[in-house]
């Protein structure tokens, strides 16, 4: 058992011990959302056929070669081809085939000139302008080749990827399985938001926050009933949640006090403890252990530094279990928009949000630090401030772990 | 009914036709997600009571201004208050209590010091360095005030949200309804993706593409099965459109073929139209109509101009019907980090992505442009290109609307 371990070291133990936690098949609908478990391949090209792109005449380019307003071409139309059927004649020089979009190109044409630039009449159309050998012709694999890798195992799925597997035929997706979380809260102060305020005690926000957390990562969130702090009733409910999830997180009796359980509790159930204290503020107190080849995340009960430390340590444990190819957090770099007053004797995470500006990466810190949600519901990111720091200036070039989405910082003006 | 209309102007005919299309309760695990149809205010402050910020005991901070190491305070312990419970003394001279994280402070302290930085024994606590009234206490409303808007209406649920709205007791969250779009194929040509393959024919990839973009912006697609290219059949499929759903999407028939039986199929059923063909490539054959007071977009077959004009246009209909404050596609600029070989004599949306380094906003332009799907897998961007415009060049500044994940650019290393 380490003791105030970095927070890489933090990582790195728990990464680890998890793998994925198992792979299914899934409709193509379903799919959306999920990360790929097999590496998918085309089965054929597509288009699998040179096709009109646009509605017009498939023509032999060389009989156009000389075609001009003071002296165009005609040619005379032979057949018709719907979008779905294919043509019977072929293109012959002199002649042309009236097509569809998306029909297959007639044998013998090798361009297509659309309808408005000619003018059809008895029979026959005017060309005034030479066209190129493939003009109007989506050719062949011009968007996917047979036996081409169309993704990569450890890929999420989105719309775009649905709509290529559509386009071949591809109706049964190869996807890991939800990563199952079940998550405790621990503390006789808590009580659920439905009942009735009573002196001292809080309503339990880490419940709701890191269930929709899971939800926003892509992990399926498995509820037990909050436990007082009491070391046989939490070890109760820590032996549940190993049968239900793949990963189990306790919020509360983390810290120092003589009422902090959670360790005796992982000691009933036999549990080995990883680490005990990450080097970073807040979220000091974590708590990593493992039993049954499950990790057991146990963190502060102060919802801003359960946040926190489930951003930072349980969210790429859940990556990694649910496949995805680079679980760490994504890193990066921009100008502080504003300064942050106090010195940082310990490594210290600030809340912030990611803000564009002529292209530039501002970062702007939340107006509160510490023990505050409402401040941090618009934050994306974590500013990472190295041990030792002095306070910090505007203007001045930080890293910050991206935790939440950046989409959500366009919605202002520039 | 206007002909080939600006981009703008297509949008803001669109939205000038569409509202909030309602709004409902629901629970706060269900709110993930949601757009919030009421202001919400703070029942009470967050904090309600001053609480202990860690484990420690509750001191007046008068009582250790002299305190040293070598002259330590010494104060005596009259009670215990655990977190949950209520203090029963008060803090007097000379007197401390013991305290939980979380517990109230007890009457008469003003400060309480951590359980690390003093010795406890025989009932009597020693503390060595001086503390400032304040510290160690959260006090009552720091991170909310009682009457305080905690979420705007119009805004987006995400799960930071829902820890404070569980902290404040809010279970019940007003929201707006989810709109429900129909999608609607047309196309002789199309096949199911669970159909065998046939020569001419094509898998419908609109369906599961629209439908999954659909669900990625938060709206719920209303399949309806695929119709021919014949009026009747478009106009049947239609009418049962505008009953099941808000917005109706038509993909195909729209071009300038005698099989584009889209405008005749629209005139059976008495929409009207607003406007016909957008000023953008790809996407130009777009027709906007509306009949009982609901929007018809009927966009090209071709995926790539489908969910090009889908996004431009369908998208800010979406966000306004769904009651977000912004509907507009937000827009970036950025450095091109490769060029465009082609002039664009017509505006142009080319397929991009963005990518961070350094913490500038580079934007790489998809591989292939035009009738391709798959090389738009990866792109969150469209550079929208003026008329007019000769080829461009690398290390060029662009504006590019954000149509998909940011998030999605991280993954990449710098």
């Amino acid at each position: 058992m380490k003791i105030n371990v970095s927070l890489e070291e933090a990582q790195e133990l728990v990464l680890s011990m998890v793998n994925p936690v198992g792979e299914t098949v899934v409709s193509l609908p379903a799919a959306l959302g999920r990360v790929i478990s097999r590496d998918l391949i085309a089965p054929f090209s597509e288009p699998s056929f040179d096709k009109s792109a646009f509605d017009g005449y498939a023509v032999r380019a060389g009989d156009t070669r000389s075609a001009s307003s003071a002296s165009p071409v005609v040619l005379q139309v032979i057949e018709e081809v719907s979008a779905g059927s294919v043509p019977v004649k072929k293109v012959v020089p002199g002649c042309a085939i009236r097509i569809m979009t998306g029909a297959p190109l007639p044998e013998g044409a090798d361009a297509v000139v659309p309808f408005e630039d000619v003018e059809e009449a008895l029979g026959s159309i005017v060309i005034r302008r030479p066209l190129a050998a493939g003009s109007g012709v989506i050719p062949t694999g011009n968007d996917v080749l047979e036996g081409e890798v169309i993704a990569r195992r450890g890929r999420r799925v989105n719309a775009l990827l649905i709509g290529v597997l559509a386009s071949l035929g591809i109706t049964r997706v190869p996807v890991y399985d939800q990563v199952r979380v079940a998550i405790i809260n621990t503390g006789s102060e808590l009580l659920d938001p439905s009942e009735k305020r009573q002196l001292g005690k809080i309503y339990v926000s880490n419940r709701y926050l890191l269930e929709a957390r899971c939800r926003e990562v892509g992990a399926e969130p498995v509820y037990l009933e909050g436990v007082p702090d009491e070391k046989g009733a939490i070890a109760g409910s820590l032996k549940k949640a190993l049968e239900k999830a793949d990963l189990v997180i306790t919020t509360g009796g983390t810290s120092a006090g003589r009422y902090d359980v959670i360790k005796e509790a992982l000691s009933i159930i036999g549990a080995q403890i990883l680490f005990s204290r990450v080097a970073i503020k807040p979220g000091k107190s974590v708590i990593a252990s493992h039993k049954d080849e499950k990790i057991i995340l146990s963190l502060a009960g102060n919802p801003t530094a359960a946040m926190v430390t489930f951003d930072l340590v349980a969210v790429p444990a859940i990556k990694r279990m649910s496949g995805l190819e680079d679980p760490l957090l994504p890193v990066v770099t921009g100008i502080l928009a504003g300064g942050f007053p106090s010195t940082s004797p310990r490594r210290r995470l600030l809340m912030a949000r990611w803000k564009r500006q002529n292209g530039l990466g501002l970062i702007e810190l939340a107006g509160k630090q510490g023990n505050v949600l409402k401040s941090s519901i618009d934050c994306n990111l974590l500013v990472d401030v190295p041990a030792g720091s002095p306070p910090l200036a505007a203007g001045q070039s930080v890293a910050a772990f991206v935790v939440g989405n950046l989409n959500d910082s366009l919605s202002e003006d520039e």
